[in-house]
C-alpha cells in the first residue's frame, strides 16, 4: 500500500481539528472561555420544481470537524471537557425499505475520529446539559444561517455567530499530514484522468469526448465529483480564461486543419478534498513552433516560481518574479519592445498573463484564507487571490500563463501610451496558440516545498503520450 | 442526417408553447383574458462558502417557453398581440475579458423562437407598455417564488401568481415532434452509454468504472447532465431500489466470485430533455440460472404491458396487468403459492414488485401531470406516479421490476396473515438475484406506441455484449 493509503486508511483528524480552531477562538475571545462549537452539515435538498434531490456537497466548516459526509447532521464540541460529539439522523423505517439501512452510530464510531455519535433528537438536550454546566459564561459559537430553526442554545450566556466561520476559515489555512494525503490522492487521481485526456485526444473530434475521458477517470478511481467545472479549450479557446462550454470541434472548420493544442484545466475532488490541475498539449502529437516557444516561457515562469517557495515567503514576490520571466521571454520572441524594467514598471505583462499566479487549495478550490484586495488599483495584483506571506503547511497552485486573448491585448495596442510596448504584427502570429497555462499544486514546507502534482508536463513526454 | 436532428436543425417551438399555454390559462380564467405571461431563467447563483457557480439546471417553465437555457434571462409573452421577446442579460465589459463575448441580441434571435429580443435592462419599461395599452383589464400571469425583486407589473389590473404554473404542467404532458426528437435524443445517446458500460464491465473491478464509462459517453455524445444521478449496483445492491453509492467491488469477496449481475438506471439529458432507462445484464458474460428465470419475468411483464399501451388507455390498467404477470411467473417458480387471484387481491406481488410501473418524462425525469395519490391505502396504487388515462402525445417510462430486498419480503414472510404466500426455502435461492428491472421510454400514439429506447434487452444480445 502507497503511503498515502497508509494514512488514508486511518481516520480524518476531527478532533484535532476542533482543538485547533477552539485555541483560535480562545485567542479571539480571552483565555478560559467554555462553551461549544456547533455545526451542521448541508442539509438534503430538492432540485427546485423537481423530486430529486440536489447534488450534495458538504459544508466544509463542517467536515472540517468532523470528517463526515452525511447530510443533515450535526457537531457539537464542547471546548471545556475535549469532547466531540456527531449527530446522525435518526432511522426512517420508510426509507429503509428504498435505501436499506442508514449508518448506525457504532458504524459511525468507527469511522470518524469524534468520542460520541448520537441521533440528531438529542441536539437540543446535549446542548442544555453543557450549556447549564458552566456557571452561566458559556459561549455557543455557531455560524450565521447556517443554524436551523429547531436548534435551541438554551443555558448559554451568549451565542456567538461572528467568530467561528474566521476561526474555521484561518484554521484550514494550514494542512496537517492527513490533509496533504488527500490532497495527494486528489492528484494522483487527477494526474490519470490528464493522461487519459491525452490518449483519448488522439481519436477525438471534439472537446467532449476528452471531458468525457476525464470525468470517467476521475469517477473510476474514487474521484466522484469535480473540483469545480472542467475547462477543455481547444486553439484559441485556450484564450478565454472561464471558457466552460466544452464543446466545439478540434478541427478548424476555416482550414480543415486539426487546431493544434488544447487546454484543460481539471481536477477531481477526493473526499471533500480538491485537486487543481492544469495541462497544455499537442493535438497532432506535435506543438507548433510558436505553441512551443509559449509553452517554454510559461514552463519556465512556473519552473522558477515553484523554486522560491519556501515557508514565509511572499507570494507577491513570487507573482512578481513570473511576471519577470515573462517578459523576457516576450522580449526574446520579439513580442514585447523595451526594457525589462519599464515593461515591468508599465504592467505591459498583465496584458498576456492577467490573473494571478495561484491560490490556496483544499476544500475549496479557492481555498480560504488568502486575503485577495480585489480593490487594488495595481493590475498586476489586483487579481491575486493569495496576499502576504505563506505559513508553512499551506498548500497553493503555482499556476502562470500566457494568453492571447483579443478583448484584452487588443485595447494595450490601441493604446497612444501603451501601444509602443508591444509589436502587433508579431503578435499576430500567436492568436492561434490560444492560450498556455501550467499549473501544479504545491505544499509548503520549512525549507522549501514538495510539488503534489505527478500529472506530465515536459514537452517530450506529452508530445510521446499525444502521439 | 437522421430525421431526429433534421428536426432538431430547427428551433425549438417555443411560440407554439407559449400560445398553448396561453389557450389553458384563458380556460382557465374566461375568455378574453389579455395581458402577459412572464417567467424568469435560473439565476447564477454561487455554491455556498465558495466562489464557484453552482451547476446551472434551467428552469423548466422558462425552457418551455423560451427553449432558451441562458441564465438570468427573462420572458415576456404578450397574449394579445401573440409576441413573444425573450430578454438577455447585457454585456458586461469586465466579465467579456474572462468569458468572451456573450450571445447577442442578432444571435439569439437566429437560436430561438421568439419575435423579439431585449436587454434584461427593458423587462419593465416592456410590462408598463404592454399593461398600459390593454384598458384596465391585463394580467401578469407569473410563477411565485420566481419573479425577481426589481420586476413591476405596473399598469396591469391583476398580477397571478397561482394559476401559470399548473397550466405549463398540464401542457408539457403532451409533447409535440420537436419534444419527441429530444426525447429520442437523449435515447439514442444513453443507449450507447448503455452499451459502453456493458463493455466496461468486462474489465473492470468496481461499479465506479462502469458509471464512469456510462457518463464518458454520455458527455462525448453531447449530453453533459445526467437526467438524474445514476444507479449502478451489482449484485444484492439492485435490491436496494434508491441505490446511489456505485462504488462497490463486482467481487464478492466472501466468495471470492464475480457477483452475476449488475442493475444500471441511467440517462443522460438531452438540451433539457431526459431519458431514463435501466438494464440488467450478466457480469460473468452469462446470467446464472435465477437470474435469467428473473430477467424473463420481468421482460415478459414489460413486453405485455408496452403492448397495451395507446391514447386513452387506463394506467393502473397497464399497472395491474404487470402484477399479474409477475404472480404467474413467480407462481411458475415456486415462489409464491395460492391462486392467481388471491394473490392479486392480498397484494402480495407487491413484496417483490413495490414501485410504481411507471411516469410521465420529458423536462423532469419525473415529469409534470402525473396526479400521483401517495395518500392511496391500496399498497399496489400508492406509490403509482401517474393516475388516469394516458393522452396522445404523452412520453411514459415502463420500468417493471422484481426485487429480493430482505427490508421488503421479510415481513410479508413473518406475517401470520401472509406468510403462506411465499415460499421463503425457494425465496432464499434468490437473494443474490438482487433486482431485475426493465425500463423503456414509450411515446403514446392514436393507435398505439413508439418505443423511444433502442438500448438492447434481449438475453442473447446482452450475453454476448458483456462476454
Amino acid at each position: 500500500m502507497a503511503t498515502v493509503d497508509v494514512i488514508l486508511a486511518g481516520k480524518y483528524p476531527a478532533k484535532s481539528h476542533a482543538r485547533r480552531v477552539a485555541q483560535l477562538l480562545q485567542a479571539h475571545h480571552g483565555h478560559g472561555v467554555s462553551g461549544v462549537i456547533y455545526l451542521e452539515a448541508q442539509k438534503t435538498r430538492l432540485i427546485e420544481d423537481n423530486d430529486e434531490p440536489m447534488p450534495f456537497r458538504q459544508r466544509r466548516f463542517f467536515y472540517y470537524l468532523s470528517g463526515c459526509s452525511l447530510p443533515d447532521s450535526h457537531l457539537i464540541y464542547d471546548i471545556n471537557a475535549d469532547k466531540l460529539t456527531l449527530f446522525i439522523p435518526p432511522i426512517d423505517a420508510e426509507e429503509v425499505i428504498w435505501s436499506g439501512l442508514p449508518l448506525s452510530a457504532d458504524e459511525a464510531m468507527k469511522l470518524y475520529d469524534v468520542d460520541c455519535v448520537l441521533p440528531t433528537t438529542e441536539v437540543n438536550a446535549t446542548l442544555l446539559t453543557i450549556g447549564s454546566s458552566c456557571g452561566g459564561n458559556a459561549v455557543a459559537f455557531a455560524i450565521a444561517d447556517q443554524v436551523s430553526g429547531g436548534t435551541e442554545f438554551q443555558g448559554f450566556a451568549e451565542t456567538n455567530l461572528s467568530v467561528l466561520k474566521g476561526a474555521i476559515e484561518n484554521a484550514r489555512v494550514v494542512k496537517d499530514e492527513y490533509e496533504i494525503a488527500l490532497l495527494r490522492k486528489a492528484n494522483d487521481i487527477s494526474a490519470k484522468a490528464h493522461v487519459a485526456a491525452i490518449r483519448a485526444s488522439r481519436t477525438a473530434v471534439n472537446e467532449r469526448e476528452i471531458e468525457g475521458a476525464f470525468i470517467a477517470t476521475c469517477i473510476a478511481n474514487g474521484a466522484r465529483e469535480q473540483s469545480y467545472h472542467p475547462i477543455v479549450a481547444c486553439g484559441a479557446n485556450g484564450a478565454t480564461l472561464h471558457y466552460g462550454k466544452n464543446d466545439d470541434d478540434l478541427v478548424d472548420h476555416a482550414t480543415q486543419q486539426r487546431k493544434n493544442n488544447i487546454l484543460i484545466d481539471a481536477g477531481g475532488e477526493y473526499r471533500a478534498y480538491c485537486s487543481d490541475i492544469t495541462r497544455v498539449f499537442p493535438l497532432g502529437g506535435r506543438f507548433t513552433k510558436e505553441t512551443r516557444q509559449i509553452y517554454e516561457i510559461v514552463l519556465q515562469m512556473q519552473t522558477e516560481c515553484i523554486a522560491m517557495l519556501k515557508g514565509g515567503v511572499q507570494w507577491e514576490d513570487v507573482h512578481a518574479h513570473a511576471h519577470r520571466v515573462a517578459i523576457k521571454g516576450l522580449l526574446a520572441l520579439g513580442i514585447l519592445n523595451g526594457s525589462e524594467d519599464e515593461l515591468f514598471e508599465k504592467r505591459i505583462s498583465v496584458a498576456f498573463f492577467p490573473h494571478g499566479l495561484g491560490h490556496y487549495l483544499g476544500m475549496d478550490t479557492h481555498d480560504t484564507g488568502g486575503n485577495p484586495n480585489y480593490g487594488d488599483k495595481d493590475t498586476m495584483f489586483k487579481y491575486l487571490r493569495v496576499r502576504g506571506r505563506l505559513p508553512v503547511g499551506s498548500v497553493v497552485t503555482v499556476e502562470p500563463g500566457i494568453y492571447f486573448c483579443r478583448f484584452i491585448i487588443d485595447p494595450y495596442i490601441q493604446s497612444s501610451e501603451l501601444g509602443k510596448y508591444i509589436n502587433a504584427a508579431v503578435v499576430d502570429r500567436y492568436w492561434a496558440v490560444g492560450g498556455v497555462r501550467i499549473e501544479d499544486n504545491i505544499h509548503i514546507t520549512q525549507d522549501g516545498h514538495e510539488n503534489l502534482t505527478t500529472a506530465p508536463k515536459a514537452i517530450e513526454e506529452i508530445e510521446r503520450l499525444a502521439l
